[in-house]
Formats: C-alpha cells, structure tokens, sequence
C-alpha cells in the first residue's frame, strides 16, 4: 500500500516529469533533472518507477496527454457546433504557447518525433494518445452526420494539421499559422459534416 | 584556404550530423557522435566549427534541408498540375519513411521542436527553413490563379497538414495518415488554384 506521502512523491515525479518532456523531449530529460525539478526523495523514483526513466516517461505522457484531453473536450462541450469548436481548440492552443513563452506546445509531439524510433514502449504511448484523438474527431464527425471513411480520414488530417500548426507556431514564435489552420479547418469541417 | 582532406573532413562532419539530427534529434547528438559517424578527425570539428554543435547543427539542418528541397521541387516538376505535385509528395515523403523503417522523417522537424525553445540561432535556422516552403506553396498557389492572402494561408495550412502527417506516420509506422492528407490536399490545392 501507498503512503500518502508516497503518493505525493509520486503525482510530484509524473507531473515535473510531464513538463519537462513537454518542454525539451526525452533525450535532454535525465532523471536527475527529474529528482531535482520535482523535490521527491531520489529513491522514490526507483521505487515507483522499478522500469526507470522510459516507464515514467511513460505514465507522465499518459497523463499530461489526459490533462490536455480534458481542457480541450471542455472547449469542444462549450462550441456550439463542430466548425466553432475547431477555432475554439485552435485559439486554446494559442494561448498557450503565448502564455509559455512558445515553449510549451503539445505534450507529447516533442518525444513523438525523437524516441519514437528508440524506444517502442514510448512510441506505443504516443501512438496510443493521437489515436484516442482521431476516434474522437471521428466520431464527432459521425455524429455530425459524416459517412463513416471520409471521417476517418479527415480525423487524420484536421489531427496532422493542428500538430503540424503547432510546430510552425513554436518555429515562428507566432500563433497565426494555428489561426490559419483553424480557420481552414472549420471551413473543412463544416462541409464534411 | 581548406584542403582538399579538410574539405572532405568538413563535409563528412556536415553529412553525419544531419543524418543523427533527423534520426534522433539535437539533445541526443553528442559531439563523440559527430565525431565517431563522421569518422573525421576530432580537431576538424572544431577547426571548421569554432561555434561547436550549435554551429555545426545549423549548417547540417540548412544543408539536409536544401537537399530534401531538391528531391521534393523534383517531384513537382514533373507533376502534371499542383493538385498532382501535392500527391507526388505525399508519395515520395512515405517512401522515404518506409525505406528508413520510419527512423527518418522531416530533418528538421524533431530539433525544430526540441531545441527551437533552447537555442534561437536553431530556432531561426527552422523558421528559415519552413519559411522557404510556405513562400514557395504560396508562389506556386498564385502562379495558379489564387489570390495573394488566400495563398499564403492555403501554403502554411499545407505545410502544417505534411508536418503533422509525417509525425504521425513515424508513431504509427504506418503511412496511411500521408496517404490520408495527400487527398485532402490534393482536392484543396485543386479549388484553390
């Protein structure tokens, strides 16, 4: 059994973990890094990560993605239709990497691209997380009265285009290729609904 | 002057470096790396190199980039139309992910998103880079009759939707998400030129 102390330790270790892969990637992330960003007993990542850096890295995209998932679901709740929650996400998205200075974005591209390759753990992780978003888009569209392949397709792309907006938007320092991407995607969305 | 040696040296450096900076990204791109891929000798790299990895890595980016340039303006030429030029890249894009078993993707992408927030002489060197490909979309769109500011949204939406797209074919090693937005695309550039 946990001790709530040990519990903290660990929510404290998952969190500082998902922030500093969100923000750098997994190669520049070390686990004295790690230690030190969460002030948790060095010891204890060991105890509850026996798997090391790659099983905690792990548990925190999990998490961190889940976070994200639930900021963005509750913009989509309050849209009025699918076009508007596209440009609602979008401008979320936007904010926040203005409010981190642009070096925040999505909490799981950074280590997509670099240990996908490495580690397939990792990689199942994060193929994992933008599959659960494609089937949400999907099934939104679905909803929105879609046929079934052409919202499967479209998931995949309205997802490729925001990941790939986002990577411009930290390149540039810039949100408006989010903005512009927003913006043709609730045109898109709107005709295939 | 360089010699013709130190002139090999410097280019086996510049080669070796792009390849490890697409494969895994800059933090986990040592200098013995560098060095050890390149089979150069150590005091070239700083001969030619003072600024040392930073410096190294923003002639490497600049250099894959140009060469992935001219593959990709290839297969444009020799497509027919832009709706066609836009499948021919999609195309040529998932080849070169299968023939790497999903281990090579955009050259720049993984440190674009690493390394833009830690390093702005990096940072600039993508922004400079992906700025030539939207000026070239948007050149392209305009050639084909669309207006100017409809252009340059329509070329940044294209490159974000092939970024994304190229992410997410290396988490999923599986091609389909390129397939998927070289349609999308296609029919897009098609109404828009």
């Amino acid at each position: 059994m946990r001790s709530p102390k040990g519990e903290r330790s660990r929510a404290r270790l998952i969190a500082a973990t998902g922030e500093l892969l969100q923000r750098q990637g997994y190669h520049a992330t070390g686990l004295a890094d790690i230690v030190s960003a969460s002030e948790a007993p060095r010891g204890s990542l060991y105890f509850y990560f026996p798997g090391g850096k790659e099983e905690l890295a792990c548990v925190a995209l999990r998490e961190a993605g889940e976070a994200w998932r639930a900021r963005i679901e509750a913009e989509i709740a309050g849209a009025p239709d699918l076009a508007a929650a596209v440009g609602a996400v979008c401008q979320l998205l936007a904010r926040e990497l203005e409010a981190s200075d642009f070096k925040l974005g999505c909490p799981l591209a950074t280590v997509a691209l670099e240990a996908a390759a490495d580690s397939d753990r990792v990689r199942r992780t994060c193929e994992e997380h933008f599959r659960g978003w494609e089937d949400s888009i999907a099934a939104r569209l679905i909803a929105a009265g879609a046929e079934r392949t052409r919202a499967r397709e479209m998931a995949t792309f309205t997802l490729s285009a925001l990941e790939g907006a986002l990577l411009l938007c930290k390149v540039k320092r810039d949100t408006s290729p989010l903005r512009d991407t927003g913006r043709m995607l609730a045109a898109l969305v709107a005709m295939a609904s």
